[in-house]
């Protein structure tokens, strides 16, 4: 018989040694954080987070710990859920392929809170944060794709178990007092799908972060709850999923790591646009494409393009991420498809517009999904083309340390000042050897009048 | 065609007004807030919320709300956590007896923290409670038994609606920010039945009553959610329950109110001891009885009295609520079976525990559940009697103002001195015509030094 997985995951969490994380996961982690820190500051200013501090900073608690992007500083409670929800407002933050959870979000924000609050080492932060991870994702396993089918939102549900999981650690958690908070966090899980496209969807990363450090933070006072909370009767996996298998949370545990199927967006957009921006992309580089030179760009992408993505004209940034035409036709004037592509004057330019009018799409079953080809006519009569195989950020090509650091420098600059940014930067990528890990936090914080979108 | 059930019962919120309330809802709603006061009261030193407030305080925002019964205050979404939690700890606050939800805790423990930060009058406050508990209820009319008998803690579940609705309200919301609150609602319903018999039973309620307040501040900022939340395909009702209802939510809504199928407990332990002791203690004041003139106690009881609570030798307070023999035990030397008479050191007495010996209980299934036969033989040779049909407490036997009264007595006076004691039954009677309902929490407050139980 496997053991019982909330016993499991508490054992697990409270004895592994951060020596035990391989290279390989460790890098991964600084990827994820630095690609996590990028989404939040980018999002820092968006509509949905000024909203939220509006409505709350009146009952926060002391400033403890730093909103990201932004001046204020908020208890480490509040601080969680507001970073948790910026981090996912843009829908660029991290995926775990196998089951679409969002890993960074709720774990990281619930950490680096914690971290300016109680200091901790850069390494012992990136060993708690891959423990939280590997806890969320492995209960996502578990539960996937039932779970998700029910109406779930699977980073919100299972975020709050890695939240409270990596916090634990950081407390110091004994294996009691961590069941005790994986179960806190059961009791807490919450995120319906129903929700997307309203405000509330990014919302569901800062209540799994707030929730989860709730629940570690109960359970060091050794506040109980039930001990089979994963796998009991009345407990999260039956109760929250028609079908289950306890056997992917317990096999391997230690072994493998599920931060290894971890990919990160380029593209501030669905995936499915991805391939046919990675193409523009290419032969705009390749080939010094200018707008006007250009007569017509026909693209052949898979079927779901142009189901999910075929507005022909978009009148705002966010209809802007639902058109492959605008994505091809922004990619090719701004040399990007990132956040800034997306909003409403570049998707009303004059010349973004009148590109996207000469952008055509085909569908074909013989596409793969990953997949697309671009031909681009010009007005001297030549015509380039580009054969997609794998685009940027699948599974077949990951984006590059340096394609993360681009991104990053993206998002981030909207907000800091470039001295800045490569702070951030720097300090991300050695993060294993500083000795305080919370000060990342603050080095997001923009000086007085240098904040670029608050000017 | 019916009409969409969040969109309706956010326009029933909006719109409805106070003189709209049957003089018997508004007085329901204060034997509610009573018998709700006398719980939190009465458990405000239990270790499960010295634990809550131990781990949270450091964390918690200005001192805007009281926590019941002691002198900390605390920010209104940690007042509203801990004093949610602190109802429902002794399991002896109200049950809506179609649903079991437990209405008043996560409804009140929000609106009377938000009431001590935004002053309101007694009327507007009673107003806000009864619309809370009413959106509450209906919600879980409709999901109700497929909702619970999945697994969900429906207090949780619901409570969270209930207190978005009643805070909402209270924050003067319009139409569409309530159905936002009541989106924000839906999306943070919790709560799993697999956490009875540990803390997180009670944290349900407090998580809630937090939450459903969280609901309604965000939504007042313009914090955006799903339109169709409870209803839609991947709504609460859809996603959390296997079969609904949801006429249940809007046929008669402004026209019944669910309070009026709220019913007390007036013992501290499961209802089904009920009717045995409520024999006990008929037969004890009818004829004086003295625990040493009694010989033999025979019961006759429904079996599941048996079942349920045949701990015979029972060691600890917890354990006595599982022994009929205990309950009836106790209740002939104490008169009374409160949360006091579940002490272990009530289980431990002496006099209490020869008592227990002596009683017998036999079940048959000709007893209905809330009747019992008690038969006492007393040592001079005498036989008293008495055939409880209907308990106190039970659909047909409700507990009057008095008893309630006397119930609250017992549970505040472990913390209060007399004179604030009736100062609170005073309070909560004529709560209407007070010009700050949020005064009520602050009479809770026990004096320097004066707090009994601290002492």
């Amino acid at each position: 018989m496997s053991p019982e997985p909330t016993a499991a995951l508490a054992r697990f969490v409270a004895t592994a040694r951060p020596g035990e994380l391989p290279a390989r996961v460790r890098h991964e982690t600084r990827r994820a954080l630095l690609n996590w820190l990028g989404c939040a500051i980018g999002a820092s200013r968006h509509e949905t987070v000024e909203r939220m501090i509006a409505a709350l900073a009146p009952f926060a608690g002391p400033p403890q710990a730093t909103v990201l992007g932004r001046r204020e500083r908020l208890d480490i409670l509040h601080a969680a859920l507001v970073n948790g929800t910026s981090s996912h407002t843009f829908d660029f933050d991290d995926t775990h392929l196998k089951t679409i959870i969002h890993p960074t979000g709720p774990v990281a924000s619930a950490l680096l809170a914690l971290a300016e609050h109680a200091p901790v080492d850069g390494e012992s932060f990136i060993h708690a944060f891959a423990l939280g991870t590997e806890v969320e994702c492995r209960i996502g396993n578990a539960v996937y794709p039932s779970h998700y089918d029910v109406g779930w939102h699977i980073t919100g549900t299972t975020g709050v178990f890695g939240a409270a999981a990596g916090a634990g650690r950081l407390l110091g958690l004994n294996e009691r007092q961590l069941a005790w908070a994986l179960g806190i966090a059961a009791t807490q899980a919450s995120g319906l799908r129903e929700m997307f496209g309203s405000m509330c969807k990014p919302l569901h990363v800062g209540v799994a972060a707030r929730n989860g450090l709730v629940a570690a933070l109960l359970a060091r006072e050794d506040f109980t709850s039930a001990p089979q909370a994963i796998e009991g009767k009345r407990g999260f996996a039956n109760v929250l999923a028609t079908e289950r298998d306890f056997s992917r949370i317990t096999e391997g545990l230690g072994e493998t790591w599920e931060l290894d199927a971890n990919s990160y967006k380029p593209f501030a957009c669905g995936v499915v646009v991805h391939p046919a921006i990675d193409g523009c992309l290419q032969l705009r580089a390749a080939h010094r494409l200018a707008p006007e030179s250009i007569e017509a760009i026909d693209l052949l992408v898979h079927p779901l393009v142009l189901e999910l993505t075929g507005k022909k004209a978009p009148r705002t940034g966010l209809e802007g991420k639902f058109s492959v035409y605008h994505s091809c036709a922004v990619a090719i004037v701004d040399g990007a498809a990132g956040q800034a592509q997306y909003s409403d004057a570049r998707v009303a330019d004059a010349t973004v517009a009148a590109l996207r009018d000469r952008v055509r799409a085909e569908a074909s079953g013989g596409v793969a999904e990953d997949a697309a080809e671009v031909r681009i006519r010009l007005g001297d009569g030549r015509v380039v083309e580009c054969r997609v195989e794998h685009a940027l950020g699948s599974r077949d090509c990951p984006m590059s340390d340096r394609d993360l650091e681009t991104k990053f420098r993206g998002l981030a600059g909207a907000v800091l000042d470039p001295p800045a940014v490569d702070a951030l930067v720097a300090a991300c990528w050695s993060l294993d050897e500083r000795a305080d890990a919370g000060a990342l936090a603050r080095l997001t914080v923009p000086n007085e009048g240098g904040a670029r979108a608050a000017a």
